[in-house]
């Protein structure tokens, strides 16, 4: 057989280096070790912006004005509420429901009632979005209280999108500066370029399937322990070596011998430091000191010298989310939702820039299988 | 700023031509028109298999013998049957809701209660398979039943997988020879290399995530009208045609004018004619002598003719998909399901090879967007 019109192979898998499309939403500069949201590095905007205005900045490729910021906030806030119909299916679900399971059906059963359905145009498209990341938190909650037996709690239109959701999740409001680390937070999980989640949601969108489509896929592909579900695996190797009373060290040694991973290390593009740890870390550290226990924060700067000494490899953003999290008094399942609460804005941004130059997404295999075989009936078979 | 390492950029866009996996399932020969399953021609096994023994092949590798497939058959047919709590899921569903989105739910919310659920082993995951191959034609079919009010029909264990697709969405058994030509449909479209949906799998199960996620993202893929939602538009187009009373050809002639594209032509990989049309074009002859209505296949060869003169590209598999469905008493907004129950094989094949030899599937974006921006205060904006 003739082989057909293949331009190339990546050598190493995965499309690894192979550049998919171009993009003005993020820039992971692997090399130095930075990123940056429509031009302005993480750094700047995990100091100075908000999770709203972060948002708003991804859709719509520059920093609002005051009165636009502040529509945008009005609009997210007022679009949290779960229909009946939602939360009727969320209560269906059984107690034992995994989060991300239960976030991908959720999502998706979103898009059955959406009050844009049907159309995918740039207007209605963007009002999905903006439905999605509003509802995320909500949807987030409501599962994580139903298999609790316990009703969910209205979002609070008052309240910042972090601190709604903590509201939602715990109810009660939470302390400001609760609510300010994870605000933080999200505004560091929110874009990432074309991860496995985005691209995930561009495959989708190519074929000009819809946004919920789109994100649901992505939470499908968050789920996974190689993307967003390394975090929660972090939290239970902590756990695990609390509940060992091991030396950090000694744990990781031990797990290196046997071949296995040590979850929340290295990154397929970072040669560097992931900017995002850092700023993780310190939240770890002061989310320790002002609790009074610095248990997991220690353990995870035990952890980062051991993997340097044994590997010479760095945390990414994984590492320092999952003590961050537990001290925040997050659920360890409910922290690659939580990943999903902020990334669905970088989703959402994906989807409007496939959609605005599409082109189907529709790579090629390299047949390798057996050739030229004739069917055996079966009573002839072998 | 330095460009990370980028080993190519692929000239289309798309991926197209890039090669993402080696593969031994299917071989899709664009330049000789040729389309094989691990090593058997379409038109051998459309003639000679059925969908069921079509699926162990996929998955296996290899024909099962006589016991082997009697035994895959007995496991499918068993695994039929939806719990209560996914038909009380699909009872949820609003009575508009698009068919494909609701299919997308009711795959999601199957991973909520599915007996292997947290196990992704290999055996867990090919469990999951069969349970997920055997359950969609009742998904399908109890939500068109639902939305128009009507019970689910249980399934027959009795009949052949398209048999008892049938019968649960008409509510009595079908004629054998619909059957057979609804069967031969099934082995058309079980399989075809690295396409969207699959890809889309793929990308999803290359996390670790789950093959309910990864099947759950195929379907959302599948959605799009430029995949599988493309023989769904086929009809609207035969619908409108017939309408308005106009020449088909003319029809045709008036689309190209508009730019617009028309459905059922061409094809990514295919340089000629795809295979499995000519075999569907067949079945829409047949069935339209049967049953004293050619309306719909002439109308079809008219376009054919058009297109050819026009724009000189063939038919591909949704273009006599549509007629063919039609004839079947198959209501247009179920051809995309009807596409996945009987792709679902092929999805789990590749979910089951992604597995075995996985690598994370992360490609890169080229940033093409703006530098070294600095956060200005919201007060001291524009």
């Amino acid at each position: 057989m003739n082989e057909p019109t293949v331009t190339t192979q990546p050598s190493a898998g995965g499309l690894e280096g192979v550049v998919v499309a171009e993009s003005e939403i993020s820039y992971v500069d692997g090399q130095e070790g930075r990123l940056v949201y429509r031009g302005f590095s993480i750094e700047d905007l995990a100091e100075r912006s908000t999770f709203e205005e972060t948002t708003k900045l991804l859709l719509d490729g520059e920093l609002p004005s005051a009165a636009e910021l502040a529509t945008f906030r009005t609009a997210l806030a007022a679009e949290r509420s779960l229909d009946e119909r939602t939360l009727e299916t969320i209560r269906g679900f059984p107690a034992d429901a995994e989060p991300m399971a239960a976030l991908r059906t959720a999502v998706s059963a979103l898009g059955l009632v959406d009050p844009d359905r049907g159309d995918d145009g740039p207007d209605a498209t963007r009002r999905k979005a903006i439905r999605l990341i509003a509802r995320l938190p909500g949807i987030v909650a409501a599962c994580d209280r139903a298999r609790r037996g316990e009703d969910p709690v209205p979002p609070r239109e008052d309240l910042g999108h972090a601190a709604s959701f903590l509201h939602q999740l715990r109810g009660q409001a939470p302390d400001p500066e609760d609510a300010r680390i994870l605000d933080i937070c999200l505004i560091l999980h929110a874009e990432h370029g074309m991860n496995a989640s985005t691209f995930s949601a561009r495959v989708t969108a190519a074929t000009l399937s819809d946004i919920h489509s789109a994100v649901t896929s992505a939470i499908g592909t968050l789920k996974g322990p190689l993307h967003g579900g390394a975090n929660q695996e972090v939290m239970k190797m902590l756990l695990e070596i609390d509940a060992r009373g091991i030396e950090p060290a000694a744990h990781v040694r031990e797990l290196l011998a046997a071949g296995r991973k040590v979850m929340g290390f290295g990154h397929r593009v970072y040669r560097t430091m992931d900017p995002r740890a850092p700023i993780l870390r310190r939240f770890s550290k002061s989310l320790g000191e002002r609790t009074g226990d610095l248990r997991w924060y220690r353990m995870s700067e035990e952890i980062v010298d051991a993997m340097r000494a044994e590997k010479g490899i760095d945390p990414n953003v994984d590492f320092f989310s999952a003590s961050t999290y537990h001290a925040l008094g997050i659920p360890a399942d409910l922290f690659t939702p939580l990943f999903a609460i902020a990334r669905v804005s970088g989703w959402a941004a994906h989807v409007e820039a496939q959609y605005a130059r599409n082109r189907l997404i529709r790579p090629r295999a390299k047949y390798v299988g057996k050739r030229d075989l004739r069917y055996v009936p079966i009573g002839q078979r072998d």
